[in-house]
């Protein structure tokens, strides 16, 4: 089955949001559209964190991680603060995936050092059955906080929204914590079917409902994390994580206002550990982007998917230098940034769609980055990406 | 480069090694160089683990991990412990990739529920600099475990020795234990690719030298377990991974005693997470068997890589069984074994060379398997593989 990818090309002017400040920097939503850009644009995963002295002080004055997530004035400071410090084409919503099934009622909580836990994990029938798309008021404190940031962005780049594909929000909510082997999810998965696909139905229908409050509040762009559907096996992975993940997508808003006058919202999926599907979900999944990790070659991901004439209709590519060459010296991050960028090569960017990257980490941008390295990164993905334009 | 795997078909009857019974179960050899056989032959990664009970008593005796891989009889003890539960094809050393870094005096212990942890990791230019190919008497207990399991299995099933990789072993050396992000080696990686470099050229020759006396010892098939090649970029996998596996394989003796009228010793090389790069270890890798996880499709890895006519000659391939689905019913293990066998498909098995399947988990088992599970699954796997022979 082939979903091409709908883009806004060749219409006429979109409506604007009119609540909010026009776009001064649409580098990134024109490449996440393939269309030409002056150079890459450029954002990292997990942007707002650890790695920033700023967020800790704010993250101490919430008290807790959640305290920090719910309170929007403080999740639009945090989801400001990378954008002050360096060059970046896109903020992200300070959030956490596991906000949806808190709101299901399973009792999140994050422990000092050792991550988030569920205090009501999905282990049985019972437990399914009761499963229920939950009350969006529940989750305001994040819609509140998109509307909040779009504000304060005042147009000087786009916000992205995002949630946890189902079946990574089902790991979480089947383990209850984070694991190592998946052991209850997959018990799940292949003693009872049966449940995990009633669990992912609703965790779809959730995440479409919250992804389209998320537009409504302001996102230009929404992102689905599929933090863990590299740890599937082939065949698992397409029955448990794309066919879910496509039906989120099916449910979007296409536009900023559900009319096709409105402005479009690009659709961003990202799979770690999901580079052998490439192909496979640049055909089932309507969206513009598709993210890769670091062990995803770029060219043979150009090739493969990247391109008008690929199966599908071909996606703009999202990623993937490695966050651990981070903590390399300048040098040696750009000789690391100019492979990756020689590696793609020129984009292709005609009167149509053609073929874009928008330059970003494979995984989340670690604590332990130093400051300056950040910037020597967003230095040369501007330097090496103007320069391969002009050649 | 191109380095088609040698074979050792239409060659006249080898010469045995004198020491040891004759092999009464060839299958998982005939496999490995793709050679027809009844059914596929199948063992498990960590069959001797601490799903079996017996694993679980000898190891107490011993009184730590080390003491039960050091303590040759015990060694052999647990290495035949499955064998006499399942009809299982082939019986694997026990031991741990560690002991070559251990044997380089980086002083390993295992510590109760964290795992192992070396009390000098290599993190600097000195300690870079200080390593050397240890001495092999330091892994007698090894060798000698090799011969007393060869002897005590009297050809039943043959013997597979192993090693980790180069940079397997080199991720824990410089990490000093397990990591979730690899921050210290990848550091070194890319800040120093010096010292990198350097460290696993010895790791190489250390773990020829260690195969090579395995063989010596009596090991039938050596297998390379590169665990931590998938967590890589693409591109350093090629320069600090895939290079030095290379190199290994080079220095390995083809034959039993070293002589081409020896009984010829299979290769199998394993990187987890390294579906992504098949085709380029078939291409480059001296070997008759690559081992894949279970997030490879079997049918493509056999289109790429498993046929005579792929670019490198063709591979055997081992696995690739999610360990989780252990977890399920008997009928559902019976339903994805079944599954499994079809989509590698009925192996060709002519005159010469063909494609064949050993069946395997795509990772080591886990201590959580119900051992009725294990029975299922070695059942289901002799009765489709007999079957799809017969179509």
């Amino acid at each position: 089955m082939t979903a091409p990818a709908s883009s806004p090309a060749h219409s006429p002017a979109p409506t604007a949001d009119a609540r909010f400040a026009p776009l001064a920097n649409d580098r990134f939503l024109r490449a996440c559209w393939r269309q030409a850009t002056d150079r890459s644009p450029i954002w990292l995963m997990r942007q707002a964190g650890r790695y920033l002295p700023e967020y800790v002080a704010t993250r101490a004055r919430a008290g807790s991680f959640m305290g920090l997530a719910t309170q929007p004035d403080l999740a639009c400071e945090v989801t400001l603060q990378p954008l002050a410090r360096y060059p970046l084409d896109a903020a992200i919503l300070f959030s956490d995936i596991l906000t949806v099934p808190d709101a299901m009622g399973l009792g999140l909580s994050f422990t000092q050092g050792e991550g988030p836990r569920f205090a009501q994990p999905v282990r049985d029938e019972a437990a399914v059955a009761a499963l229920q798309v939950p009350d969006l008021e529940r989750l305001r404190y994040v819609f509140d906080a998109v509307t909040l940031i779009r504000r304060e962005l005042a147009g000087r780049v786009p916000l992205i929204g995002f949630a946890g594909s189902p079946w990574t929000l089902a790991c979480y909510m089947v383990e209850g914590s984070g694991s190592d082997d998946y052991r209850q999810v997959k018990s799940m998965l292949y003693g009872r079917p049966d449940l995990m696909h009633r669990m992912l139905a609703i965790n779809a229908d959730a995440v479409a409902a919250y992804l389209n409050a998320q537009i409504d509040a302001g996102a230009q762009a929404v992102m689905v994390f599929d933090s863990w559907g590299g740890v599937l096996a082939d065949g698992a992975f397409q029955s448990f994580s794309l066919a879910y993940t496509q039906r989120v997508l099916m449910q979007l808003k296409r536009t900023h206002d559900g009319t096709p006058q409105g402005t479009p919202v690009p659709r961003i999926v990202f799979t770690k550990g999901g580079g052998a599907w490439l192909s496979q979900m640049a055909q089932q999944l309507d969206c513009q982007v598709l993210g890769l990790d670091w062990t995803v070659n770029l060219q043979h991901a150009r090739a493969s998917v990247g391109e008008n004439t690929s199966p599908g209709g071909g996606r703009a590519l999202q990623g993937n230098f490695d966050p651990a060459a981070l903590f390399a010296p300048p040098a040696a991050i750009d000789a690391e940034v100019q492979r990756l960028v020689s590696q793609f090569g020129r984009p292709h960017q005609g009167p149509g769609a053609g073929a874009s990257h928008i330059f970003n980490l494979g995984h989340g941008i670690s604590q332990f980055t130093p400051r300056e390295h950040v910037s020597a990164l967003v230095e040369s993905v501007a330097r090496h990406s103007s320069a391969i334009r002009a050649t």
